[in-house]
């Protein structure tokens, strides 16, 4: 079985306490998650991190990675595209 | 003189490539420059930041921070806003 998918969220276009509600699932079963995010949608997943960390103590924010993907477009030409990693851990 | 002021610099309305240049110009003085953002312009700072990193080998991204900010309306509610601070180093 892929036990290992799970424990990353990828954050799109759903209303934020969606993934809010999904995360704090997923730190109940395992003790690490990432969230993970590209372009406009950076920004949402920087409010769920921090939604996740105020609303208890028990999870904390690991080491943020950004960077950046090459994807090709429908017109055939190469754009690149920020990421962002947010890695939560459960403190208990 | 307040010499140490200008090693941040806060992303906001204006457009990408202004932000691109001006840090730039100020890596080539002094050796870090930190990227602030909060908001909607948390995605602007992470292009910024690739598109920097990409221009050349001379330049490295720190450790990303992000955070929440508490801020009052014009309303009288507290509201809270993320926040990223993103370092950006010069490898030589």
């Amino acid at each position: 079985m892929l036990n290992n998918t799970k424990d990353i969220i990828f954050i799109g276009k759903k209303p934020l306490m969606t993934y809010v509600t999904s995360a704090i699932i997923q730190l109940s079963a395992m003790p690490t998650i990432t969230l993970k995010a590209r372009g406009l949608s950076i920004g949402l997943a920087v409010d769920v991190a921090q939604i996740i960390k105020r609303k208890t103590n028990a999870f904390e924010i690991g080491t943020v990675k950004i960077d950046s993907e090459s994807l090709e477009s429908t017109d055939g030409k190469t754009r690149n595209v920020s990421t962002i990693e947010i890695p939560i851990k459960r403190t208990w």
